[in-house]
């Protein structure tokens, strides 16, 4: 991404769990950021109302924010559907007459809207759609097993649980050791904090699956390790043909399972804990770790070899707690990397890496 | 569909397994069709050819198509990858100058392409693509696991195995003893021989499910059975994420495993036989059984409750074999609907309907 002064639109909405790409962006783009549109929260700051962020300043709207010096808007939520709000147009409109570039991750590209397209013609903005697929129409093949890097995916329980977070913070944490790691975008905050990527959710479902092969394959290029982040939940209704296409596509030989602690039913984006009575059940880690090694073994085999625990809103004490539950229910290092780093996964990858060497040389 | 005159353009390729669409057409609409267009069998008829279509003729070009009253243009095959092949794309204009009208469930649109468009547009032909995917955003919840009547999806154990045939053998079947039986089609094939549903697989990932579970919805306001085309399969490394979608979309509580008597590895689409040995085998019928019931329980539990087994191409006694091993294997009734009928699917689904009626009783 090019140099830019963003304002992250997150009216109403500016929370940990529905401020999804607003998030991404305070913790690992900060520099980029100058405020938070939410005039439900404004006057407080970043750090204040979702953990991360410090002194970035929320405001209430786009005037407080080019005084603040932004140039840029991004859509910093991505609303199950993934369609635009029609409070949010109101604002879209007004960064582009402002000739600002707007950054989108929504199902519903800006480009394609002929108001937003009109507007940025004769303003010079550009609307850029993280969320566009690419225009090949690859089919998966299993390339992804034959490589000789070492294929990480971090999976889960529920969409929202953190996947992106721990693939971002293993890929720190292998690059700290010396180990060449590379990090696969498949989703639109994970595009927008490293400029490349595909959001597997928008690509025609067919090739789904082969686009993310593509994109490790290339990875794989450059990297002894390529981490994959991971997208839905194979039990989840509404995605699970997602996390199993990005499984087979990627065909990892090391999973992360990644879990929120303490929540027990999948969680109806952008609906309140309480109504939640009736969503299904999210169930034990340890059937999980199995449902994922089984799916993958359909197509190559993987191995769960760590947990990676959200933990955040918990002390530490109970954070410790929880970890060791997860830790002992699965038989698996578990920490959470935000909070304690990222170190327990790195050696659990290492540990793998090093297995899997030694089975490869004994095959042969 | 409104009363065509269809020439199913299948040049080079009008064969069994090449011809999916052309084939399904032929033994399910033949009143619709006039020739068949394959250069490479010009002269022979369609049933010496592929064993359906009786005397419909197979001609050299569109020409000899025309001097046999036909008035459209159906493209008959489904490359994989969803082009058109360049040398179709001579014809596809040559029909459209002729006026006709032109029905593609290619990956690609027809209507998209700027030259046909306006070619279109100037002869008055109508491109009609089977494949665009509804404009609306679903999210499945699980909506078709709380429908009265019987969810029965066919699931298969590789593409191109008959799942299609069999959903629409089965709908015969429990209509012809009064049951209200609904076909949903989930592929371009069924959309053209049925006049509805919707091609999954070029849906956008994130809404497969979801625009699934739609239809089931919507067929079973007025049937007792609805009876959903299976695509993909759970262990094809490029299509088991639409396999998924489909199955925790339409929450099946009966599923029927379709198979190809014979084949061992994944068919590698267009290939010769000879070029599979590097395919990925094909699971035993009774892992594939726990594969399917396992990954269906996820969402929501189903079971298998009957074999179809394609056994086209082998001698009555060889097919009747392949069918008792395939029921000792599984433990299940199988039989071959197309060779034997869809008697025993039926009594199959039947005796599921009468358990699961009996189970809910005993809930309530």
């Amino acid at each position: 991404m090019k140099a830019r002064r963003l304002a992250l639109l997150a009216e109403g909405r500016f929370t940990p769990l529905d401020a999804k790409t607003a998030v991404g962006m305070l913790r690992y783009r900060p520099q980029q950021v100058v405020a938070v549109v939410d005039s439900t929260s404004a006057g407080r700051t970043a750090e204040a109302c979702v953990g991360v962020g410090g002194a970035i300043p929320v405001v209430a709207d786009l005037e407080a924010a080019s005084a603040r010096g932004a140039d840029s808007l991004m859509i910093g939520v991505a609303p199950q559907g993934g369609g635009l709000p029609e409070e949010w147009r109101r604002m879209v409109r007004e960064a582009i007459t402002r000739g600002w570039d707007v950054l989108s991750g929504l199902h519903v590209f800006l480009a394609d809207d002929p108001e937003f397209a009109a507007l940025a013609e004769r303003h010079g903005a550009r609307l850029i759609d993280a969320r566009r697929p690419p225009a090949t129409r690859p089919v998966a093949a299993r390339r992804a097993a034959a490589l000789d890097a070492c294929v990480v995916l971090t999976v889960g329980s529920d969409c929202n649980v953190g996947k992106m977070t721990a693939a971002l913070e293993l890929v720190r944490g292998l690059e700290a050791r010396g180990t060449r790691a590379a990090f696969v975008a498949t989703g639109q905050t994970g595009i927008f904090i490293t400029d490349h990527g595909v959001a597997i959710d928008a690509v025609v479902s067919d090739f789904a699956a082969g686009v993310i092969e593509q994109h490790v394959v290339d990875a794989a290029r450059d990297a002894d390790v390529v981490v994959v982040e991971g997208q839905g939940a194979l039990h989840h209704p509404g995605y699970s043909g997602v996390a199993l296409a990005l499984l087979h596509g990627a065909c990892p030989s090391a999973m992360v399972l990644c879990h929120v602690a303490g929540r027990e039913r999948l969680r109806k984006p952008g609906a309140p804990p309480s109504d939640e009575d009736s969503q299904p059940e999210i169930r034990p880690l340890s059937d999980l770790v199995r449902v994922y090694e089984s799916a993958a073994s359909w197509v190559s085999p993987g191995t769960v070899v760590a947990v990676a625990l959200n933990t955040h809103g918990l002390d530490d004490a109970t954070a410790r707690h929880a970890i060791q539950s997860a830790a002992r229910e699965t038989g698996l290092p578990a920490t959470d990397p935000i909070r304690f780093g990222a170190g327990l996964l790195v050696d659990a990858i290492e540990a793998h890496r090093a297995s899997r060497g030694g089975r490869r040389a004994t095959v042969r």
